[in-house]
C-alpha cells in the first residue's frame, strides 16, 4: 500500500526548520507494511494545501496530513480537508467541552477562536490527543470512486507520535491485510564506504525480498535490513541469514548486530572486563567524552578525564613530561601516548585514552597538517597510538577522531 | 515569485535519511525574493516523478529538481522531466567528450549507462558541474501556456550547493525583478518561550513588511529577520530599526546581534577581558567543553578541564574535599561550588566552572529529582551557584545545563 505525508507549517519552508515526525512516522508505516512514496510540505495557506490533499489522493490511498490543527488563524488543515473532500464541518459537543475544561483547568481565558479545533468533518472518528488541545481525525472515505485512509494529527512531535501510535496505527493495521515484518541493524566501524559497498553488495543485492539501507557518517555505518513475509518466522530467517552473511563478510569491523552505538559498545565491554576507562582529550575537547557520558549508566566504567586544551594542562593532569612536548610539540605520537598513559596512572583506570591532533582550520604545517591526529590506548600491557590525517573541516576533523578512538578502544577490549 | 523544489530519492523516503540540500536552497531563494512554497520528495521511479513535476509545474513557476542525474537505471529525473515536458531527450556530443575525459582520467571503464549523463532536453542549457560526473539543465519553457523556469541539478551536497550557487543563482537573478535584501539574526539565551513572544510579538507584528522567524531550542532563542525592498538602504533600515527595538526589548537576554553562538560569545569576552576559562563537568560529560573547543582559536581563552564524573577524579582534579561529598553529597551546591573553584584554582584561569546534576533517567530520589543541576561559576572575588531542575529525557538535561553554564559564564563576563 502506498502513502503520503504532508507536513503542514511555513515554518518549514525556511531555511531554519524541518519536518522530522516523518522520519518516525515512516518507520512505523514501513513496519506494518505501508510503504511512503511522496512527502509533501506546504505552507499554511488554504489554497496550497487543498492543492496538496488533492494531489495526494490522486496518486496514493493512505494520507496522513500532520499539522495545522492548531486554534490560530494559520492552521487550515481542518478547513482544506473538508473543501478537498466537500464535506462539511461539524462543531463537536463533546470536543468543545473538553476544550472548555481543558481552558478552566489551565485558568485560561476561552476565546472564540480555540473552538475552531472542535470542528470535526463529517463522518470523521475524533482521535483523542491527551499532549494536546486539539484531537486527531480518522476518516475512511472515497474520493474519485477509490477507498481512501485518511488522517489528520497534530504537528508538535510530543503530540505527533503518541496520537498516531496510539490512534492511528491500530486502525490501519485493522484496515489492511496483516504482514509479518522483521529487522535487524548492523553496525560498524571505520570501514571505508566504498571497501563496505564492494564487500556488501554482492550479498545484499541477492536478496530481492530484503530491503537494505545503508547509511555512513564520520566513520560509522549502519545497515537497516528489512523483511517482510506472510509469517514472522519466513521474515525472521531471511533477515537473520543475510545478516549473518554480512556480519561475516564485515569481520572485526562490525561492532553491533543490535543497532547498539559504538559508545554504548565500549562501555559494554568495559562492564563485562570490568574495566573503567578514562580520557585526556586535546584536539577533540571533550567529544569522546560527551558521547560516552550520553549513555545512561556510564559512570559505571567511565571514571572521567581531562581535556588538556593547554600544555599546562596536559602536564598538570596527565603528567606528560614538560620536555617531552617541547622536544616533539604537543601535537606528536610521544604525547599521544604520554596523555593515555598518563591519564590512566593518575586516575586508576584499566584503560587510558589520550587525542592530540591539529583540528584546524588554521595552525597546519607542512610537517604537520591540519586533521593529523594521534591516539594513544593505553592498558596495564602496552601503550599503542595510531597516526592518521582526517580531512575536511574542523568539525569533521573532531568527529571521525572521536569514532576513531573510541574504535581503538572496542579492538583494545574485544 | 513562487517556487517548488523537488527532491528526488528513494532513501529520502526512509525511516533514515532526510532532504537537507532544500535548505541550502531556500535560504538562497529567498534572498532573491523567491519563495518556496512546496517542497515535495518523491523516490526513484519515473512514473511518480513525472505525477511531482507535473503537479509542481501547475502550481508554481520556478521548478528546482535536485538528484537522480547520475548514471544508474534508478536515476529518472531527465528521462521524467522530458516526458512531463513531452521533450525529446538529445545526446550531446561534448557531454559525451567530457565523459570520455572524465573516465580516462580516473583510469574507469566506461560503462555505456555512464553516457546517459549526456543527454539533454530541447531547448535546455547544460550547467557544468566541476564537482561530479552529470552535469544540471536549465529550461525556461512553456507549459500549458504559462512560463517555466525549470532547474535540473545533481544530489549530492557537494555537487548540489556550488552547482545552484554558481550556475542557477545568476540565471534566476537575470530573469527575476532586482530586489534588495537586508538580514539580521539575533540570539538569546534562556529566556522563556513564552516570554520571548509575550516580549517581541507586539513589536514585530508592526513590521509586517519585516519576516521576522523564531526558533527555540533548549535555551537558545534565534530570531531572524529578512526585509526584501527597491533599494538596499530601504531594507536595511527596517531590518535595524527592528532589531534594536527587539533587543532593547531582550536587554541582557541577547547576545549577539550578529548571529554567533553562545560560545562564541563566551570566547569573544573572555579574550576582551584577557581572562581564561576551565571547567569540572560532572553530569554534562564534557558537553561544556566541546561546544568551546567546537569554535577555531579557542585555545587561545579556554584552558581545557577536567570530566569529574567520578567522586575520586572530583577530588584528585577539582581539589573538591572528600568530606563535603560525604556530607553533602556529589550533586549539592557545596560541591558546585568546590568544583568552580577548585578547578579554577588547579588550572590558574581566571574562571572556573562546576557541573554537577543528576541527568537521568535513573539516579533521582524525593530530595534530589532527575533533572536537578548545580552549576557554579567562580572567580578570583566570588563563587557563585545556580540550582535548576531541568525537565525531560537525559539528553535534554544534559544540553539544558550546558547551555546554562555558557550563559552564566557570559553574564560574569559582562
Amino acid at each position: 500500500m502506498k502513502s503520503e505525508i504532508i507536513a503542514v507549517g511555513s515554518e518549514m519552508l525556511t531555511p531554519y526548520r524541518q519536518d522530522t515526525n516523518s522520519l518516525d512516522l515512516t518507520e512505523k508505516l514501513n513496519e506494518i507494511g505501508v510503504t511512503v512514496a511522496f512527502k509533501t510540505i506546504v505552507g499554511d495557506r488554504q489554497k496550497d494545501l487543498v492543492n496538496a490533499i488533492r494531489t495526494a489522493l490522486g496518486r496514493t490511498d493512505i494520507l496522513i496530513v500532520m499539522g495545522g490543527l492548531g486554534p490560530t488563524e494559520d492552521d487550515l488543515t481542518r478547513e482544506a480537508m473538508a473543501e478537498a473532500l466537500s464535506l462539511k464541518l461539524r462543531r463537536d459537543a463533546t470536543q468543545m467541552a473538553a476544550l472548555h475544561v481543558r481552558a478552566a483547568t489551565w485558568r485560561m481565558p476561552m476565546a472564540e477562536n480555540n473552538l475552531k479545533q472542535a470542528d470535526v468533518m463529517e463522518g470523521a472518528t475524533v482521535l483523542p490527543n491527551p499532549n494536546g488541545s486539539a484531537p486527531g481525525q480518522w476518516l475512511d472515505t472515497l474520493f474519485e470512486g477509490y477507498r481512501k485512509l485518511i488522517m489528520l494529527i497534530p504537528g508538535p512531535p510530543s503530540e505527533c507520535k503518541p496520537l498516531f501510535e496510539a490512534e492511528c496505527l491500530p486502525r490501519l493495521r485493522a484496515a489492511l491485510p496483516q504482514r509479518f515484518i522483521a529487522k535487524r541493524t548492523l553496525k560498524a566501524a571505520m570501514i571505508p564506504e566504498s571497501q563496505a559497498d564492494k564487500l556488501l553488495a554482492p550479498i545484499y543485492t541477492t536478496y530481492k525480498d530484503v530491503e537494505t539501507t545503508i547509511l555512513a557518517h564520520a566513520g560509522d555505518i549502519q545497515l537497516s535490513l528489512l523483511c517482510t513475509k506472510n509469517s514472522q518466522e519466513a521474515a525472521q530467517q531471511r533477515v537473520d541469514e543475510l545478516a549473518s552473511r554480512m556480519e561475516e563478510a564485515l569481520d572485526d569491523w562490525l561492532y553491533s548486530s543490535e543497532g547498539d552505538s559504538l559508545e554504548q559498545i565500549v562501555l559494554y565491554y568495559l562492564g563485562l572486563r570490568q574495566a573503567t576507562l578514562a580520557v585526556a582529550e586535546s584536539c577533540t575537547g571533550g567529544l569522546v567524552a560527551q558521547r560516552i557520558t550520553s549513555v545512561p549508566g556510564s559512570s559505571r566504567s567511565f571514571l572521567g578525564g581531562a581535556v588538556v586544551y593547554s600544555n599546562q594542562l596536559k602536564i598538570a593532569f596527565a603528567n606528560v613530561p614538560p620536555d617531552l612536548i617541547a622536544q616533539h610539540g604537543a601535537v606528536s605520537e610521544e604525547v599521544a601516548k604520554a596523555l593515555a598513559a598518563g591519564i590512566r596512572q593518575r586516575t586508576g583506570a584499566t584503560i587510558g585514552l589520550g587525542i592530540t591532533g591539529i583540528a584546524g582550520p588554521t595552525g597546519g604545517t607542512d610537517a604537520k597538517p591540519v586533521g593529523l591526529v594521534y591516539i594513544g590506548v593505553s592498558d596495564a600491557q602496552k601503550t599503542d597510538v595510531l597516526e592518521h590525517t582526517f580531512r575536511g573541516p574542523r568539525a569533521r576533523v573532531r568527529e571521525w577522531a572521536a569514532q576513531q578512538a573510541l574504535d581503538l578502544i572496542r579492538r583494545r577490549l574485544m
